[in-house]
């Protein structure tokens, strides 16, 4: 399993318009083979900025770079509008690619969700 | 639901250990009501380090405070060993909760995995 993020340093006046950007997109994720989950993370508010994550995770690092390769890729990025993006930002998000190395499960509390 | 993370930048020479510590810890997770999930994740490589990231998803932020505060969460951070976790690391771990706002997934493929 491969787990992409991108970290974005949202401005404070803009975090309901970048929310609503995101909430309100067509998501074209679960059209790619190995895709298995996307989370969009509101994280901790600092002096300056709130910082907000994207998640998503792959079977496989091989399965991610297939998308980033795709049409479904290009669609969802001229969708978001790069643009808007950099104005409700400081600099450009930030992306990290991790690959688990350990799992562990509450099966019956997972079931629940 | 809710997602707390921290990161650790591992000094390359020390990559194995903490693989092994983490790998070989008696983890104590699963006795506590509201945990979903944990990953230990190996991030990038950079100049003077690598990124890992831990990354517990419970079903709400009071199920992960209520942990922190249980015998479970201290009996963790005594086997963890602080001091033995310093100097495998750049500085200490920088912690980051994150509040799930939109979670889309591929019920196929989560089933495969």
């Amino acid at each position: 399993m491969f787990i992409a993020m991108n970290r974005f340093k949202v401005l404070k006046e803009e975090r309901d318009a970048f929310e609503a950007l995101w909430l309100g997109r067509e998501s074209h994720l679960d059209k790619n083979p190995g895709f298995i989950e996307f989370h969009m993370l509101r994280g901790p508010e600092r002096e300056d900025h709130q910082l907000y994550s994207s998640h998503t995770i792959w079977a496989s690092r091989e399965a991610f770079e297939a998308w980033t390769r795709s049409e479904s890729f290009r669609a969802a990025h001229r969708d978001a509008g790069e643009n808007r993006n950099r104005r409700m930002t400081l600099g450009h998000p930030e992306f990290e690619g991790f690959e688990v190395i350990q799992k562990l499960e509450n099966v019956a509390q997972k079931a629940a969700e």
